[in-house]
């Protein structure tokens, strides 16, 4: 088999490798899945307008988010129980965005702790920091590593997640606010969802002994939901939860320009313009139709990420074109994840990368600050 | 055979419970369907810009429509020969919104008589109040049950039919007013469509002998219409209508706001957007399309109404978000009707219900009044 | 066999009854098809917007076009070579439009001779006349016979045509302005289109021993039009036109509002919104889109009609809501004499009268003076 | 086999004359191949407005680029290694444009060294000087031959070539900077592409030992981009390339206004929107939904040109009377060279060219001064 040229390419054989309840688990969206398609087939609307004879002998596809060093503005985006994808799980996704210089978000849901994510992310950066014949701490690269949260009914197992993020090296916190309840994602209704036996939620069961049931005609993650999270929370918890913490907070799961205002006003430092993959609210603007209101209501207030649908350089180009500082990236590194492990999840990041270069060149971009919003236009 | 878990799938299964000229009358549209069509797929042009971190732990989709309380704002839509889904027909229908809480609107064509059907409806609900413990008469559930009026040049028949439905302790009348000839539905035609032995026009076969006949190459229900109907129905006679009734008149078949405006000084207490599900004028504006400009013209002077269409809760959302009070519910109804009787018509509606549960939770909205026009934009 | 119940039933039919060459020629448009595909497609942009409640008991769908009175605002378009469809060719056409009191143009090309077409329109029409035990001279209907003019280098031609035509008791003189040169049907440069042995052009034949040769790799009719028809024709051709008759003169195959008020102002009494069917220039703007400017242009300077695209009654009508007196009608006329011979011609003219009766109804339109353009709009 | 009679069915015919490789190279567009769709199907929202009553008789398609006389506003766009579509490649590809009276624009790139192409075209212009019976120098057809540049990392190269060209007799130069890197096209990368035994860069292989090298898992010339092509070419570097030559600079690539301005001011006489036939930013707009922004934006200042997706001879009336003073027409050459060597280029040309005249005078355009902007609208 030849090694994948494109993300699609990985989608389209990472069937082979992953049993039908974790491919529908991962590919499904809410209900008829419409907000799915949106978030993809919207890149296609916005065309791009390159700029011609800029040198671009010299491209730098560096940034910084949260004032944290990043390779490029890519990060990985949180995804539960990954552990489905492939037997190292977070692990692997962790190595990959280690090697590569990126930011993993973690999620609440991770099949690995957070505790061992963080060491397995420590250990592989010190490591190509001494294949790099490193010398002095300093040049050490950045150990951008967010842990996102859903926030338990029981607020306890919040602030321990908290206390054991931080203590465990995690450079920001990533709130996830658009889910009070889960959405349906019919798939996982008609599969019974659940974890397979020897999976676990390895950040909770120890702590709280909880786990995700098997129930009759219906996904046991929406069970999971509706039983612990808190369909209650608000701005004011927001607040809350800066005062347990010195990390930096980012909301995600903004579609509006209001909201993200009103988060920048709570204390975030950031915000994510993200419908959650489309597995939420079925029928909820596509992410990138969303951004640039976004984008003007937050002003330089705070930084704005994307997710959803970003498949090709091009789309990084047109998201960071509409005012996003970065982006995130979701199921194609699970789509690594499945075909390659970490090295599979790595190349996924390499092909985006390159593939954002070639399209930075192409648009006489030699730095990611020199892409403005005149490269895109919405025909 | 699984349960179907939502309204698509007892529309696929349906088929298998219906003659061929059941399903077909029920199915079709007007000529080539594009109003059909476009009733379902305009809704995709309207995208949900949901609002995150309210608190939306305790949600109450109970609604008031002409000062009856319901327990959503999702009713059924009044529809013909409801026999050839279930040998219960109407009274299965009114059962399920019986048991439900919401309003059915009862088709003069029925194949139950209005007695029987608002009978059953009182039955059930006593029951489920009994059921509950009931303790006084006071917490009694209400008894929302419209009536649909066809006008017929026998204008006689007319006032003994409100006599009736009044006596039988409706709450309102629902005129409709997209009719004066009825549309061209060329399946029925090709059927040459009438009702099968045994079914009979039950509010008016026994009154005045009406039967709708056989037509040679053309659908029966078809002549019936150009016979009996008064198509010379004008604004006058929805005031001579009041005259003759205390109930609320409620105007069905609005897809202009200047008809809108003229449905409310006429003394409508509520007017519902419809194309009668695409079956009467092919190529009349999809009610979604319409309903803004409607909800414009009326104000607060009356309550806007809408249908056609709706699938999912999130269509709910996006109507409601649009300015109407509650949606009509047709085709499903009877697809669920055909699979299980009463029971199947009430999954609907829960299936609906709970959809839209979910969908307002996903958009920071815990009670109905908290769907404001920001929710939606159409892109 | 049933009878076809709508225009597009006898489309499908009709090629059993056509050779391969006529069927291509009838029914290619010029290129690509691209504006023959918009013409049709182009109707769906246009939304109905029905007017509710008003008395449509009495429906009158008769107008006056050029003073002349019709029963319907629905004419037969000019199209060439009939006998291809049907032996009788234009004569049946033309007792389908005497048999519906409606006007055909009768073309330049046609296989049956202007002459034998006006007897058999006149006979037709007395015929009916004396059906109907008509009484005196005055109640005798209309004689709606319009002839189509291409206009050949040898001008002589033309004045002898003109002359032909108003002995003969054609009523209008319709000059086809969109047609320098024929537009390049592929279908029947492959077919290397000419007319079948017994087939002639009867206009023109015995008159100027002109016929469609063969040519090699093209259709003969590209190569007559090349050779004989004058590419030089300007708007003072129009004014030589008129001065050569009497008759009213409409030009037909106007696109541009500046075009069409250009020739009022050289004196024709109606303008035709015509892109030929699509088969002149591939990639001009559908007539329904046309349509608006063009009536606006001329105010009620004269009378706009438009062909192109119409196969339902609600065609009709929402190109009389944009401004249009009546419309043209061609390749159904085409199928139905395919098909059924005369009674098929008129078969197609009953449907789509009856088809915009109903529609008319729907949309609270009594006669065709009710119609406004309040009932579309643009989606 | 029939002649094919338009540009479509050449490309449908090609794929029997040529490899994999060479047909992958190039029908191929970058990524996802976006672009290369948006080129063709952009033409259709773009609707013809034909004026008519314009004496067409006699037709003039002749214009002049740069002061330089061509038959017909359609030239022949830069493109790479033509020997693999036919033994002659360029060789052909100039007599074809010769014998047409048109311009070649030859590739940096050929396969045939720009003198040989040079000697080809002035010998077959020549001769067909001799055929029409030429009297005088003076009558001699202009020689429209211009040199599209790619500036190598060695600025010397690009002096020599600039030197052989201008020694050769090319009347411009053409500079190509939409490549400081080449686009992915994944068909290559996957292909491997390189040139096949026997086929070398003519203009390159003997001056510098340059060849297209095989490269594991990647295009050839990708990687040969990656190593030769200067990336860091700027606005300067084009005023550095006027000072070499006293050949007019024609800048191709430009997709903005602002761009195009800056060319001008930069000195060039022409600028060529276009988007390197979908080749090199894949997502970047279409060149027809370009052009008038850069039209507007140059004024009388420089001519514009424009390329991509056109394919009959209506494209190019569109881009005409958007502003574009010529086209220039790539793979359907290829086609024609593919199934017919020189005739067949010059048969692609024919068609092109007869079909814009058929469309210009269907416009009421007797020359190419006709064509004005209100010929077009989008839709």
């Amino acid at each position: 088999m030849t090694t994948p040229i494109n993300l699609f390419e990985y989608e389209s054989i990472a069937p082979q490798h992953l049993s039908q309840m974790a491919l529908d688990y991962y590919a499904s969206g809410a209900w008829d899945e419409v907000t799915l398609k949106d978030n993809r087939t919207s890149y296609e609307h916005f065309k791009l307008r390159p700029r011609m004879l800029v040198d671009v002998s010299d491209r730098d596809l560096s940034t910084q988010i949260l004032g944290q060093s990043l390779s490029m503005p890519i990060l990985i985006a949180p995804m539960a129980f990954q552990c489905l994808a492939h037997p190292e799980g977070e692990l692997a996704t962790a190595k990959a965005a280690a090697q590569l210089g990126t930011a993993m978000v973690l999620s609440t849901m991770s099949t690995k702790s957070l505790e061992e994510v963080a060491l397995t992310s420590k250990n592989c950066q010190q490591e190509s920091f001494r294949n790099q014949g490193g010398i002095g701490e300093k040049s050490l690269v950045s150990h951008p590593l967010w842990f996102q949260l859903y926030v338990h009914r029981e607020r306890a197992l919040t602030r321990t997640l908290i206390e054991r993020a931080e203590a465990a090296g995690f450079t920001a916190l990533c709130l996830t606010v658009d889910a009070p309840v889960l959405g349906r994602r019919e798939r996982d209704s008609r599969n019974q969802f659940t974890l397979p036996p020897g999976m676990e939620l390895a950040n909770l069961a120890t702590m709280a002994d909880l786990e995700i049931p098997k129930t009759a005609g219906e996904s046991g993650l929406f069970t999971y939901f509706a039983q612990q999270l808190d369909p209650g929370l608000t701005w004011k918890d927001l607040e809350w939860l800066q005062s347990l913490t010195t990390l930096p907070v980012v909301v995600k799961g903004i579609l509006r320009g209001d909201d993200a205002l009103r988060a920048v006003e709570s204390g975030a430092k950031a915000v994510i313009v993200s419908n959650h993959g489309g597995r939420q609210l079925d029928g909820a603007i596509a992410t990138i139709e969303a951004l640039a209101e976004i984008v003007a209501a937050v002003g330089d207030q705070a930084e704005v990420l994307v997710d959803g649908g970003i498949r090709r350089g091009t789309d990084v180009l047109k998201a960071l074109a509409l005012g996003a500082k970065a982006v995130l990236v979701g199921r194609p590194i699970l789509w690594g994840l499945a075909v390659g492990g970490s090295v599979g999840a790595q190349h996924i990041l390499e092909l985006l990368r390159d593939e954002l270069g070639v399209a930075m060149a192409l648009s006489g971009c030699a730095k990611i600050e020199d892409i403005d919003d005149s490269l895109v236009i919405r025909l």
